[in-house]
């Protein structure tokens, strides 16, 4: 790794060397995993190369290609699993700059990798009401390259589902990793080999994007003595076709009372929650179906005086739930699960109910595969490793899937399989495995075996370490 | 009944008593159904009133209470069950003239209950690219009233569910049948009291509606060879939660063939298909999924030159398959027939597999209670009315229920029980019986035994014929 060499070929580019600006920059939020913390708190990239349009981004690929660096790509670094941090060193490529939107049109937006899914909503609504079909609970701060690349899915998959499925990544302008790097635009099916890849299978240039219409979506919080009602209702209210919502959590108590600060006023210590965001003109709706199911609404905000303080509702949910938590709780840590459908609410009472004082709900509802279903992100209290691979275990055994958030690979992660496509795809776009290496054990390690019971060590990061 | 008196009481508003055209408004679709042919043909009002505003509708509805005179109100007569049909004689209440929309904004229109559904759906498409969610495949010729309370859901149900549904009716202001008529406003819980009603319980004289974002959508017809690959192909495209689609109808052989003639270039005999209307923004991924399902595109109206004389894809699906079918063969009738989730697919296969030659499979893909199923319309060859009954007997005992398209009653068509609450409203609002008589049995006979295996016959009817 010539780094002095490849800064030449460099020159004029935007580059960072600051150690303690590229220590920074090349972390995530990989510390809501104390197994992370551990593994990845000494990773750091050498140099942060900045480019600020495509053209710039095939010339740090070929240079780094040139002289063998490794090449992190990175939006915000709003990831939880180290997506975007360089377990070998090298250039972090940060596409923060490439946040240009470039097209709106009926149903899609064209941006730049580094656009800031807020800002991408902010001028589609100006445009035409229109907005994402899909966001993470940070909004705010992701980019839309990192949400492909990283996420999976958040706030509007209880009507859209997940960034997996067909149509709600529509098309991605991709740089491979060569000598002469070539320029691919992949739709359909090939996007598959790109979305949730960790940016391992090439450098995202471009992202066009499917919009819904943008609404003045009302914050809700409605309260139940007991959270069975609060799963119960939750998933009633994703089944209620005509009621538009974008976002449906439970929450158990005592997280919303000890957790939401800032929305204490409104909750009784011991309620547990469902959180919603409800289109304005299905609010009627909404209430009439509420007072049916006995749920008490103790928090409208098209209601309240005075919102100044209060966070939006998506920033109580999702991974936003374990953020808050931590900081009152520092032990805090949390797992992600899939409770399959049509058996989600017997399997939350069942599996959830395993770790009292120790596991506390937070279920999120969403469209998969068609069915209304949950995902899990419960809260931990982390107290060893083997504690919380004994947990896991008894999840999966109890038939919930856990989609893995103390691994940094994408296999252990489990959200995504490495398929002999996908694999054949890095061969052709990434022949060096300069692209984020560490992250793919099907390239690091074709033999690599994942029934061993053992978590899977990169040997550069070893090294490194 | 003293019309001479009526007559004079009404003076000033506009009134029809010529007896072919009053017997021609006094009319729907009815005549789809034998069994409905023959009890109904002879059915006539005496007048036909058309009320320009509200004023004018309080001004009927007190004469006709004052005079003991019948009022059956109709939209535009597209009904098929008799719906707006004067089985006592009397006033038909025609409401087409109030036909104003009067307010659109974000999520929601308000409209008088005559503006006809694509009329609507011009002026909000205008206003801010917004459409109603749901329509029936009458959709450029009924009336938003007559679709509320004659209707139940259609084109855009595999989105938003039915009328049923909360917030797929947000407010209707209904005026009441007494000696000094009153206005209800209502909303939440209150509207399945109206909704549905065939008009026996208050005339609706403003409705409020939820919008969606309108789109350009693609009309796709996919062919298969065997049926069960277009059913299996229909519920895999509706559970695609990514690929936004406002229609799937899968339709068997040889009814595409035979009854699709202006789409007959673009269809192979014997084949069955999938009927979808797609957003231009999910075209892409619905390829590529259509691709992975092994279906073929046989027709895509974005790829088509000259669509001239070609209807919309909607006008052969929902109750447009029957009246095609029907205009080619005479002896064609249908049923409707609900396959309940999750067992569709087996119970399509079972069911319509008991009658071949005799019952040709056509499903409706809708969203039900949150999860994905089919409605069916069966083309039916009909012979007699006991072999029909048989056909029914068979979808119910094998699990289907049948909303029975050849019965005038709300209870015997099966979309709406009348329960207490129901019946209660009625007293309110129409306390001697006026609006719409014959329709509700739990008013008429509330003794009725639903048990005897026979038909409800409304004395009134008896008499007039």
């Amino acid at each position: 790794m010539d780094l002095a060499a490849l800064r030449k070929d460099l020159e004029g580019l935007r580059i960072e060397d600051n150690p303690a600006i590229v220590q920074q920059k090349s972390r995530d939020f990989y510390w809501y995993s104390p197994v992370l913390k551990r593994q990845l708190d000494h990773v750091t990239g050498d140099l942060v190369v900045s480019p600020r349009n495509e053209a710039e981004v095939m010339r740090v690929l070929a240079a780094c290609h040139r002289h063998g660096v490794p090449v992190t790509p990175r939006g915000t670094g709003t990831g939880n699993y180290g997506q975007a941090m360089p377990l070998s060193g090298g250039v972090v490529l940060s596409l923060a700059e490439m946040n240009e939107v470039t097209t709106i049109a009926e149903g899609r937006v064209v941006s730049g990798p580094g656009a800031i899914l807020a800002e991408i909503d902010r001028r589609t609504k100006t445009h035409s009401r229109q907005e994402l079909r899909l966001h993470p609970s940070t909004y705010n701060t992701a980019s839309i390259g990192g949400f492909i690349a990283g996420g999976s899915g958040g706030v509007g998959s209880i009507n859209f589902g997940g960034l997996r499925d067909f149509g709600n990544v529509m098309r991605l302008r991709v740089v491979t990793m060569e000598a002469e790097p070539r320029i691919l635009e992949l739709s359909g099916e090939d996007l598959h080999k790109v979305t949730h890849a960790y940016g391992t299978n090439g450098i995202i240039t471009e992202v066009e994007m499917p919009l819904a219409a943008a609404y003045d979506w009302v914050d809700v919080i409605v309260g139940f003595d007991a959270f069975a009602d609060a799963a119960r209702y939750g998933n009633a209210l994703a089944c209620q076709d005509g009621i538009l919502t974008k976002l449906i959590t439970p929450v158990a108590a005592p997280a919303p009372w000890l957790y939401f600060k800032r929305h204490q006023r409104f909750l009784k210590e011991g309620q547990s929650v469902v959180i919603a965001m409800v289109a304005p003109h299905s609010l009627d709706a909404f209430r009439a179906f509420t007072r049916r199911e006995r749920g008490e609404v103790i928090f409208d905000a098209s209601q309240v005086d005075d919102l100044k303080g209060l966070p939006p509702a998506y920033e109580l949910t999702w991974n936003h739930t374990t953020l808050r938590a931590l900081r009152i709780d520092p032990a805090i840590t949390y797992l992600q699960s899939l409770y399959p459908f049509p058996d989600q609410l017997d399997l939350v009472a069942r599996v959830d109910g395993l770790f009292p004082g120790e596991v506390t709900s937070h279920l999120e509802f969403v469209r998969f595969d068609g069915n209304i279903t949950c995902f899990g992100l419960p809260l931990v209290k982390f107290t060893t490793e083997e504690r919380l691979n004994e947990i896991i275990r008894l999840y999966e055994d109890n038939g919930c899937p856990i989609f893995n958030p103390h691994r940094y690979t994408l296999e252990e992660g489990g959200m995504k399989q490495t398929d002999e496509v996908q694999l054949a795809f890095k061969r052709l776009a990434d022949p060096q495995g300069l692209l984020n290496p560490g992250k793919m054990i099907a390239w690091e390690d074709p033999d690599y075996n994942y029934r061993s019971g053992k978590t899977f060590l990169f040997k550069g990061l070893e090294r490194a370490g």
